[in-house]
């Protein structure tokens, strides 16, 4: 069997007791070297990816199939958002070889701090998904409150004023959630824009009132 | 402090470390008798909600204002997520007075088991929102792909059918989700709506191909 296991946005804390089970009785534990390290594994059951994600992931999957072994691959916050259960569905396994664990999603950590219900936003990801950024902008324009996560955010802010959306519109962006050098700023558009983050944001809209 | 914290769909394995870490340091934990039930806690720190959440809440909150001690109050699923945290900032409580802690909410347990990706979906609940219904109606008559949940799973698979949605469109319920009696069913919105179903469903439609 094939657990896909999520891990979380990053701090151990937020792992689940069934992330920790499934990951013990495991045979093989694959996932990125800062994954890895959140769980107290055996060197020999660890399998690191490392660079070329689609690759790896199809070799482990190929070279260990019909071997009656269980693997867990870890996939941080929920495989289940834009996460690590497209990539492994895409690469042909069977929904019958596979189980799912869900973990906390950056999305619901962005949502946790700045203490709002995430039923009262659109949720879209640019993440890999250019052709969402329309969609974004139109969510935008129509004043619907919006959670995000970039692609390029330099780029996905430049591509919203360069359509329209008022330089001055106010956002959030919540950056390296639940690691050390967290960071949430809220600021216009205009001013983001001459900032520097890290890839790992989600970004929080509000619609004006 | 007041902490919400997440406690998961109800099988004790979906709780996270920090759940556990916030509820042991805590001077008083509230919840129902259900979810004090998955932590392991000293008799006279618990405080147990029976019916009347909101007025019960009111009380505990008043009550110990100003007293300094930190109160974790347990929310299912994720308190972000048609959950407590907005309860409790309707009772007038400061956002800064609060910290939430993120749990697995029942949605994504949904999507594990069907191992679909949340971020492919509309994300719609009804539960004590009627005005969601029509929005509901209108995603399905788009044709989008919906995850839900009821507020009265008959009322609302009727309310459907009498605005035009086909009587034969399938739909996934996903009843008591981690419990032992978990039970997820495909059959088409006529059939469902001659079953029974307890009030802990989420719901899944497919858009048509
Ligand atoms: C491939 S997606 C995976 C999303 C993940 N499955 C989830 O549920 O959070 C990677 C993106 O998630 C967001 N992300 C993941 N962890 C984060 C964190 N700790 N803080 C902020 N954003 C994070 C960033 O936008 C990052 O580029
Ligand atoms: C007040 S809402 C709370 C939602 C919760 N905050 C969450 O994130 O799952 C209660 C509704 O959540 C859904 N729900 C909660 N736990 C569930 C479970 N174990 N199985 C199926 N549905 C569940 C049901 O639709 C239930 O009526």
């Amino acid at each position: 069997m094939i657990y896909i296991v999520g891990i979380g946005p990053g701090d151990k804390r937020y792992l689940t007791l069934m992330a920790i089970e499934i990951v013990k009785n495991s045979d093989m534990v694959v996932g990125s070297k800062r994954a890895l390290e959140l769980f107290d594994i055996e060197e020999d059951k660890k399998c690191y990816l490392t660079k070329n994600l689609r690759e790896e992931l199809k070799e482990i999957i190929n070279s260990t199939k019909n071997k009656n072994i269980n693997i867990a691959i870890l996939s941080t916050g929920d495989p289940c958002f834009s996460g690590l259960l497209k990539t492994i569905l895409s690469l042909g396994v069977r929904k019958e070889d596979i189980e799912v664990i869900s973990g906390i999603s950056s999305i619901q950590i962005a949502a946790a701090k700045l203490k709002i219900s995430w039923e009262d936003y659109e949720i879209i990801t640019l993440h890999g998904k250019e052709e969402n950024r329309k969609k974004l902008l139109n969510l935008i324009k129509n004043n619907q409150k919006v959670i995000f996560l970039p692609n390029n955010l330099k780029e996905d802010i430049e591509y919203l004023i360069n359509n329209g959306v008022n330089p001055e519109k106010e956002m959030t962006v919540c950056e390296n959630l639940t690691y050390e050098n967290e960071r949430i700023v809220r600021d216009s558009l205009k001013n983001l824009l001459k900032m520097d983050f890290s890839y790992l944001c989600v970004c929080v809209l509000e619609g004006d009132e």
